[in-house]
């Protein structure tokens, strides 16, 4: 039986407050507490609780080690800016715009052989003979250039602070000496790895719980001349990079990579390009690295009778939770940090952990917790935003992270916590375990990455705002908490096996040429024959932004046919539109009361069907359509931030889509700012209030039964299944 | 001496209104008056003027011959709509969509040779044995498709009404029978065209004028089933096509083209679309063949002691005055509607021809001339907006079109075009054939098109609003009444010549791969070359919307070195953006009062270079902004729509891109609102107020010598040179 004031909380711990921190445990009913990066714990408060994590750095704790092994460091492709021959030499200063102090030229290994300079104006690689390294000035010479060409060049360096680090130096003013981050790929070092996690384990006896943050490698960041974030790339593999990784990859794969398969023309394959083979290749054998090495630290923990936490970033590559090696490191749980739905459903989706914690926000740091901050409402809303999806997919705990001397000068933050814990144990408490009702069929979220990118669908970093991207992040925000379920499938999957009998409806959203999107997969005629036959057999289609977009023989949506639009990219002008707004109601409108919106939306798009039937228009521009396709049916929406009516345009697309507007019913609330999650099982059926003002909302069961409630702002209720 | 009360302005005339057409053509001062298709003049009113000008349909004033002759009809190229295969064989309405009384399918040519069926999933053309088109059913029936594939058919029809008397017919309710345009192709068809012309050149003595409307092939235009515009190409060569034709094509240029060459994806080689090798041929082709023929027509009209008139319109196709061919042609004149500044200075420029006039808005039709429409509202505006360009680049007379008798009933507009029509004469009276001052060097519009294309760079059709296009319409709009010389320039002329001693600054506007823009031009290595070499050395590049813009090896602005900016395609939101406007004054802001016009703009343009000067940044992309590359200088622009202050805008970023700041004084208004011209052979300086209100301006000599001027609303004042 779930204790409904105590547990499932972690506590981050704080030296020289002890007595605030016994009050907290208390209050917040904290049954774990955990030492952060740069926080050490005095025994007394280990103690108290009844685990304790200890943050445990894995290529950075000794940094005697890595002072004495700077050839081990760890390495990174960047590229120089692009320079313009104005004469017949160019002399390139390759670091230029970096940040010195984050990184060191890598001297140690053949230039010729992993640099390459670039002619960019016509793609070419320079020839090794025409161009040298001048180690005295760091230039790269460039001879017998292309006049008024543009050239880069891509070279290897040391990694000589760590990132994590340096941008808690940078950001809050640390005066520890900087950290360098050693490569697990020198077998040397990789000894020593184990070894020094072996001794650290018996000497910290009173440990339970080993948060790993993380294994080997940090997502890609590097920093401008300016001290500044330059580049940040969550997902990207460019820190991974060594010779030595190169080299062993040639020796498994059966053939060499080069630096542009890094660099990738400066994008440094970033997840909104459609991925080459070779660096799917290469994500894989580092995936298989990078776990194979992971299992030995766990099993370490394990022999010494601890668990073994992974902390989902900072050097997380390798360790994607949703791709194929992620199980066989055998962790206990995964902890991340919680800033949407979508990020909780990212970590209480991961498969092979016993459980999953999230750090829910504000941090406990003094960009909110000044005078005149407000982290209250900070709380509530990351709270509420991230309640809808604990509802569908629950994370087993839940912690804060920071300073707790700030957070106790905040006393009604402190009383809010309190409240949001008890919540939390209450949704355990009446979930027990048991899975909310879904339609039997599930929503299909398509792109060319598919299942290893779970959750993170046009993500740039973890939650993030972007203008370019909170339009297409709105689709996966909607439906993180939304009472059906999801699968994330990808282009090869469907190539390989073709679309799933489970799925009942395929989402496609993004920007042309985004791996979102899809880019050259619509030129496939597999992908498109299998989809359009599947959607002709009665499948749905939505398609938010430019989806199915490539511009080919005479259509820039390649499904123009599935959707009933199309994007006017100039050529079709002559093209005479006669496009107006469908007068009739249409279910999927039911909810909207207001304005719609569409976020930054996509201009130019028109129909290209005689039975489009446009639903919303601004200024000639459809911004969503509906189109039926043999017995199948299309939904087009140009752009769906996430907001509670357009949480609600996209459950009626799905099921308006599937054919099965009635089933809609089965457990449904009418009024959009509230949503309910039944757990047949158990009988208890959650309603949510999303908004911070009273709802009334009518609950229910089926079509035919419903219930009549009140619910302040925020609120959940409980209410029996079998009260109707 | 010039005639402040009559001249250089011909009346439509109208029969049955004798009195009313005298007294107008006294008030208005016409010294010539024409008959419209449809109307008949009495020979009365012939008389009367000075000049009577007589409207020749050259392939339709025969219809007996058409009839006669239905084998020789004029034809075109369609493509059926797109279909998507669901079984093994697919049947095609080929005509689904076209209205059939416009075209009928031809079936007298083989269709295995000239007609083509296309698998545009796969972008292949289908084998012809596996296929056959059905005589009694119109169908195109394809055997062994591709299932879930989409299939196209491209065939010839006859047009079997006349495309300008179809539009009259459904837009004014004409009852007469439908006319069908013969081809001049057939060489029986042409003798009797000639012949018919000088019987009728012989039977016309009173006509001074013979105005040809036009020659012989039509502008693209196909209806659809609901009797409405489907498709209409102003600039369209695509009713110019039949087998006789491309047999000659052949014989001519060597090589066979193909159905495919004038359907383009069913783009039908729209302007927008860089043009292939094979449709500047056929341009080229048509050109001579037209011309060479048009000639014999115009020598024909010289022999019987009349001038030949061509209307820049309709029949227009292979006659293009900025084409090579045109002044071959030996035309005394050229008339157009005149819907803009732009489209005023693209009748006004025509070389080799004696004189040029325009047709000024409105038409006396009822859309505008009803109870409650406000013709002289529309014609000031119409007046005014042409005006300016009238300044730079005169046309030698103007006129207006429809019935006198709807004219006459506003009283008020008929004033209003005594204005006009008086200060049209002031204007050459003052102006005396002499041109305005201009700077030494001249502005370049580059595009894929070049001369050919003069000011309709961007145009859909004719003066035309479009979403997507008024924000670079715009550009050439503000030149057509600039104190600059515009060349317009084709990539090829470059690649060709390189860039001319006399350009001072080159614009490129348009969308990503249009032919405004430039699309594969900008991978070119000898266009980004030379245009490189020429900014460095000091010339002035302006790019509005995507310029440069290709997608290639990390950039999607080619030359964002130059301009200083690039526009975010979602692959580089890993680079953490740094842009922070220029906060003090720069030169080419200084008009600018209020809040900056930029149309439709260009969403995520963000910049590349670290001395980019942003001047103009919304929600994060930047709408203006200015670099230095070398000696040069690049102004960025996300949009220009005609607007005064745009005009300044425009202006002064010629003058900042060329190093010639202090230059721009030199005959210069201090107020946006007005301009002036200065004709410094006559000593006349022209200062026009462009608005409806009074405004005060300073009218600048050069930077030192200015007086003050007040103009009343429109007005246009003379001021002597030499009064400073």
């Amino acid at each position: 039986m779930e204790n409904l004031r105590k547990g499932r909380f972690t506590l981050p711990g704080e030296a020289g407050i002890d007595e605030e921190v016994k009050r907290l445990i208390d209050k917040w009913g904290a049954d774990a507490i955990r030492n952060s990066d740069g926080t050490k714990l005095p025994k007394e408060l280990m103690d108290l609780a009844i685990k304790v994590y200890a943050t445990y750095l894995t290529v950075r704790n000794d940094q005697k080690w890595a002072y004495s092994h700077k050839d081990q460091l760890q390495m990174q492709y960047l590229m120089s800016k692009h320079n313009i021959a104005t004469s017949d030499t160019l002399e390139i200063d390759i670091m230029d715009g970096y940040f010195k102090r984050q990184f060191e030229i890598d001297e140690n290994h053949d230039v010729k052989r992993y640099w390459e300079v670039y002619d960019r104006t016509t793609g070419e690689v320079v020839d090794i003979n025409e161009w040298s390294f001048d180690s005295k000035t760091k230039k790269v010479i460039i001879e017998n250039v292309k006049k008024w060409h543009r050239y880069t060049v891509s070279f290897l360096v040391y990694q000589v602070w760590d990132t994590t680090q340096m941008y808690n130096h940078l950001t809050n003013n640390w005066t520890t000496p900087p950290e360098m981050p050693y490569d697990i790929i020198h077998e040397e070092t990789r000894e020593h790895i184990f070894n020094y996690l072996e001794d650290w384990l018996k000497e910290n006896s009173s440990v339970d719980v080993v948060r790993f943050t993380t294994f080997f490698y940090h997502f890609t960041i590097a920093y401008n001349n300016m001290e500044k974030e330059k580049f940040v790339d969550w997902f990207g593999y460019s820190a991974s990079v060594s010779p030595e990784a190169m080299d062993e990859f040639e020796r498994v794969k059966g053939y060499k990579l080069r630096a542009e398969n890094f660099v990738d023309e400066g994008y440094f394959n970033s997840p909104f390009r459609v991925p080459s083979k070779e660096y799917l290749d290469w994500i894989e054998f580092m995936q298989q690295f990078v776990s194979k090495n992971a299992k030995k630290c766990v099993d370490l923990c394990h022999k010494y009778g601890k668990e073994a936490m992974m902390f989902l970033g900072d050097n997380w590559i390798g360790t994607e939770p949703y791709g194929e090696y992620f199980g066989s490191i055998g962790l206990d749980s995964v902890v991340g940090s919680v800033g949407s739905g979508a990020t909780l459903r990212l970590i209480s989706d991961i498969p092979h952990v016993k459980y999953t914690e999230g750090r829910f926000l504000p941090y406990f740091f003094p960009d909110t917790f000044h005078e005149g901050g407000n982290p209250t409402k900070e709380a509530v809303e990351n709270w509420v935003q991230a309640r809808r999806a604990i509802l569908r997919s629950p994370i087993d705990r839940m912690g804060y992270g920071g300073y707790l001397s700030l957070a106790i000068k905040f006393p009604e933050f402190v009383d809010k916590v309190q409240e949001i814990t008890d919540e939390f144990r209450e949704m355990h408490c009446n979930i027990a375990g048991t899975k909310a009702y879904t339609p039997k069929f599930k929503v299909a979220v398509l792109n060319a990455w598919g299942k290893l990118r779970s959750w993170q669908t046009n993500m740039v970093a973890h939650a993030l705002w972007y203008k370019k991207i909170y339009s297409y992040v709105g689709v996966i925000e909607c439906l993180s908490g939304m009472s059906v379920d999801v699968a994330f499938i990808s282009f090869d999957d469907i190539k390989k096996n073709g679309i799933p009998e489970d799925i009942g409806v395929i989402i496609n959203a993004g920007d042309a040429e985004t791996a979102w999107s899809g880019h050259h997969y619509w030129i496939d005629e597999e992908v498109t024959g299998k989809i359009r036959e599947w959607v002709y057999n009665g499948g749905g289609f939505i398609g938010v932004g430019e989806p199915t977009a490539y511009q080919y023989q005479g259509r820039y949506f390649q499904l123009s046919d599935v959707l009933g639009v199309d994007r006017e990219r100039s050529f079709t002008l002559s093209y005479t539109r006669h496009d107006k707004v469908y007068e009739k109601p249409h279910f999927i409108l039911e909810d909207q009361k207001k304005d719609m919106d569409f976020g930054e939306g996509m201009k130019y798009v028109y129909s290209t069907g005689d039975n489009t039937k446009i639903l919303s228009m601004d200024k000639g521009d459809i911004n969503l359509a509906v189109n039926e396709f043999g017995k199948g049916r299309a939904v087009y929406i140009s752009g769906l931030p996430y907001t509670p009516e357009n949480v609600r345009l996209l459950l009626r697309s799905i099921y308006w889509c599937s054919h099965k507007e009635e089933d809609m019913f089965t457990w449904f609330t009418s009024n959009s700012n509230t949503e309910c999650a039944a757990y047949l099982e158990t009988g208890n059926v959650a309603v949510i209030n999303n908004s911070d003002e009273l709802q009334k909302t009518e609950l229910y069961k089926d079509r035919n039964s419903s219930i009549k409630l009140s619910l302040k702002p925020y609120e959940i209720k409980w209410v029996k299944a079998d009260s109707f």
